[in-house]
């Protein structure tokens, strides 16, 4: 791994930001900041903030933090104690970086509502939106190395999946068959994320996770496990049915595999991405099945599980080659069964480059 | 354990509610949903609230995870498709629980801004604040069941301070000896929070964590740790030296013990938070180290780790019997070492009892 492409990302992004007249950008520990730091600090109730402007940055920064991160930045820290509070010291930090009359403010999403009214209070002239379009569009356009990292995230799924579908067979419960997975990917040093194991009826739930209920003959599973590997998640979903599957699972699977098919036909660079996911749709709609795939068709990875591009009905968003994401659409059929088929891709001018080397066909375990 | 006491809690929220003003109150998956329902549904980027009002409440949810979440409430639903998004049903939520026209909402500060901003756009002639007053105030006052919960895992992370202690030894590094500590919380099905080992000079930042330094001969060692045992953490911190602890230690474990004294013997029923720290803070201003102490005297611990009551210089939180915290004054000489000395106390009518039955002492590994 070379150095953490700081200088890079912060660059893009106040390039973004003076295209979509950001004058301020705040970030709170988590996954942005580690996108553009490699780093967040220790993320509790105290407000801490990284404050970027075109001309400057500085951090807000609870004063017991500060000691331990002067190590990994040099940005200027605008430290606050327990005793003080955070209001002057933001007050401080926000002059600094000229943003004290600031009149557009994008928030990171995923901040603490007490954070983000604490700094959009101090700023009552200003407007508020979020960083979609600046770093949420870099961070969806991935370089190489990103790639490389779920690569090797996508591999190990595979193989997890494998471990578990080998131990599939009547009488092991959810839970157990979930076990394995867990096990194979802890065993390989990558932290599991979900789990999840859907049998029979319990696959018509599309976040049922893994339970007690035993696998039976006829039952068709649905199966959705993820780990994180060196920083950077895996996300995969296969169907397996123990013997016979259910009546009627067949033509159903085959819609669930015509619809990927549709969405990774239709996701090219330069397609809005409800565009992808009406192609999915489409597919189940004319089926028979449209108000049984409940979901969007996919979702970004990269640094987190779940990002963007939202592969959903309203998205606009213009896909770009390095984007990775999930097509994933599914069916629930409440009280039957559940079939959700999931690829992670990386989209390149030519299209989808699917990272699972492993079929979609429907695993058949003897019964 | 009995049944999770949803109603008693409700209605004693919509009681102070009333007496606040608060006509609307929102919740978010997470810890303040777990304490008065029991669960919280999957927390992701999808907004999900909990909606209050003194007549009714409702849910804002996701509609892929609206039939899991049948199983676990009967309160109203008002999902929201990815094709859709959540406007539309906000607002019909918003209307079903007779808070269209709120005037006063609070807000889950964990939130996240997104949502937070979603329902504060949705209600523009509205003054925002937080459950403080409300959720908070009702949270930081334990029941029977909670307080027994507390003392199990205080007792776990004994054994575990001790098997630490144990390990202890000239050469060992402080990664390899958090990991016994986390070993013996595993074991006894608990999951590590947190594993502080700081040996020498990184004694001296508070949030470090365990590194790579190996213990050495004249070290003295901060040891804080904590697990999440049955849905209840633990949190202890205590100080050993390898041999002859560092010039001048003993002096200032000295001042640390008469802080952590001084606040013992501040902290009772109808004392202001801010009290307990001043105790604790007074004794280490006068003997010199004022400076030094950079953080407050403590935090609340109950379904979080840390939550209210923050035991604070500026906090007029009102103690009260059932409250359970920290007093963890802590004294850090940069390059030379820290001292913290924490114990977790529940709030009784003649003051506080402390859950662990470790002496504070500084405990001597021979060297």
């Amino acid at each position: 791994m070379t150095s953490h492409p700081t200088d890079r990302r912060m660059a893009a992004l106040r390039a973004r930001m003076k295209a979509t007249g950001t004058e301020l950008l705040a970030l709170s520990p988590g996954p942005h900041m580690d996108w553009l730091l490699g780093f967040h600090p220790h993320p509790d109730e105290r407000p801490c903030l990284l404050l970027i402007t075109d001309a400057a940055a500085a951090w807000l920064m609870p004063a017991l933090n500060a000691e331990g991160m002067r190590e990994k930045t040099d940005l200027p820290f605008h430290p606050w104690s327990d005793a003080d509070g955070p209001d002057a010291a933001l007050a401080a930090a926000l002059g600094a970086v000229g943003a004290a009359d600031a009149r557009h403010v994008a928030l990171d999403e995923a901040m603490r509502a007490d954070f983000a009214l604490l700094l959009l209070d101090a700023l009552p002239g200003a407007r508020h939106s979020f960083t979609a379009p600046t770093l949420g569009a870099l961070r969806m356009v991935k370089d190489d190395a990103e790639i490389a990292a779920l690569r090797d995230s996508a591999a190990l799924a595979d193989a997890a999946m494998q471990a578990l579908l080998a131990a599939a067979r009547p009488g092991i419960s959810e839970a157990a068959l979930a076990e394995v997975a867990r096990s194979h990917f802890i065993d390989a040093g990558a932290a599991p994320s979900f789990w999840i194991v859907g049998a029979g009826g319990n696959g018509a739930f599309p976040h049922h996770q893994a339970g007690q209920r035993l696998l039976e003959r006829g039952d068709a599973v649905v199966v959705d496990i993820g780990a994180v590997k060196d920083g950077f998640p895996s996300d995969i979903t296969r169907m397996f049915a123990v013997g016979t599957p259910p009546e009627g699972y067949a033509e159903v699977h085959a819609v669930a595999e015509a619809a990927v098919q549709a969405a990774m036909q239709a996701a090219r660079p330069g397609v809005r991405a409800r565009d992808v996911d009406a192609a999915a749709r489409g597919v189940i709609a004319d089926a028979g099945y449209g108000q049984y795939f409940v979901h969007r068709t996919g979702h970004g990875i990269g640094i987190e599980g779940h990002e963007p591009p939202w592969i959903t009905s309203t998205s606009d968003t213009v896909l770009e080659e390095g984007m990775t994401f999930s097509i994933e659409p599914g069916i629930y059929l409440p009280g039957r069964f559940g079939i959700r088929l999931e690829e992670i891709v990386v989209l390149r001018a030519d299209g989808p480059e699917v990272l699972s080397s492993l079929p979609r066909d429907l695993v058949v375990v003897d019964g």
